[in-house]
């Protein structure tokens, strides 16, 4: 925020020409941690995957050049949000979340060599604390990004799940990490966060069967942002996580757009 | 930016506590600037509009509530980006587009009382160069948001679109207004602006048959924003734009969540 800082004391003499003229981002390094859509997009064993369907490409009798495509996707692969009715009746739908609750101060704690020897591996209450003695409580507002370090497998299915099965066999098969029922009953009440994020395909571990830390974070409607990219490009702190997600009326989740607007 | 400019100053002093706890929001309303998707979801009289399939809903044999749906979209339906090469062989597809294009200080031209009794109205040079004698020139960087007023009438397609008939029929119908052929190129040519937005389906008129504009700024890779909601809610400058897509690899446009920053 030194920037800013230095901006806005030049702006208590610039006020109207820096009112048009300073976008926000100008101070900030832009860092997009969205994995794109496409047939190679990693979906829950279960879904589909991302059909894109090309319903023109070329040029038109008209005289221009035309593309244009729709396409199909669940709610609940690729880079996603998960609303608090995905695991709670009555919570809030996508459609329905604050936007200040989709966008903040941006934490990273990171894992990764907690989960090297460990696919399976839980991130604990003393995981997040240990982060705290190094960088201070986790700020009031704060969006939470999980690294687990996982996200250097995407696109390959066998190394980011843990399988390349299908259907309900593929689903017993997930293997990677997650965030412990304990922890996210701990970041509920102890911390007032917005959001919680994590570069793996749930925020429960692969090996759950009854989605605990969903349900612990969707009670207090929290939202949950999945297969979240590029967390290795982000400080511990210091930036703010704008996280927008296609505006699904009634929708579980969606298609999520989330970036970090790194602080100089 | 004055909030920014008298934080920033005390920030000169309060640097550590301030980078952690204060993030850009808490400085400015939030304005969210999208249409839901859902079955009124007004798209073009060619498309087939938005789907979306109950996949599960209700409680689980595990003991958990749980729902998820999957969906089905045009990429240019709803709010929604479109991407330079929608209409411009080789320019940026969805994916390939900088963040920095999509993020910027937004301004509003507000043509309403000239729409009002001409639905085919084209918004003109003048019209931008009178809002510059009021307002001061298009700042560099800028997001142009046209205001034509059409957002009212949003979900009625006969309203909206001119017309409720389907197919090329429907088209051949389409009567709203939208940016002139000269105006987008002089956005182009003397103004170094980011993106181009509308509240109408399309930044070329209803009438259009060859959709120029669109051409004219997607020549120059500049991002158009079409069904944009809300307008009303803005002031003419004084706000920042971020408008993030769906990442479709390859894709000529997208659903958008597109929201507005207004500085206090």
């Amino acid at each position: 925020m030194r920037t800013i800082a230095i901006f806005g004391f030049m702006s208590m003499f610039l006020t109207v020409s820096c009112q048009d003229s300073v976008p926000l981002d100008s101070h900030d390094t832009l860092v997009d941690l969205t994995h794109s859509f496409d047939t190679t997009t990693i979906y829950w064993p279960t879904a589909e995957g991302f059909q894109l369907h090309e319903d023109a490409k070329g040029w038109q009798e008209g005289g221009y050049y035309y593309e244009s495509n729709s396409f199909e996707s669940s709610e609940h692969g690729g880079t996603h949000l998960d609303a608090p009715v995905h695991f709670a009746e009555g919570k809030w739908a996508n459609h329905e979340i604050p936007l200040d609750r989709l966008i903040g101060d941006g934490v990273v704690v990171d894992v990764s060599d907690r989960v090297a020897d460990n696919r399976d591996y839980q991130i604990s209450v003393s995981d997040l604390q240990e982060w705290e003695a190094v960088n201070g409580q986790i700020p009031e507002d704060a969006i939470v990004l999980l690294k687990t370090g996982f996200g250097r497998y995407w696109p390959n299915r066998d190394q980011y799940l843990g399988t390349d099965l299908r259907g309900a066999e593929g689903v017993s098969q997930l293997h990677f990490p997650g965030l412990a029922p304990e922890a996210a009953r701990w970041l509920r009440d102890t911390r007032n966060i917005r959001a919680v994020g994590i570069d793996t395909a749930s925020i429960d571990y692969g090996q759950s069967s009854d989605y605990v830390s969903h349900q612990e974070l969707f009670a207090d409607n929290i939202p949950v942002f999945e297969n979240v990219a590029n967390l290795e490009a982000l400080p511990a702190n210091g930036f703010t996580i704008v996280a927008l997600p296609m505006k699904i009326y009634g929708g579980s989740g969606g298609p999520l757009r989330i970036i970090a607007m790194v602080h100089n």
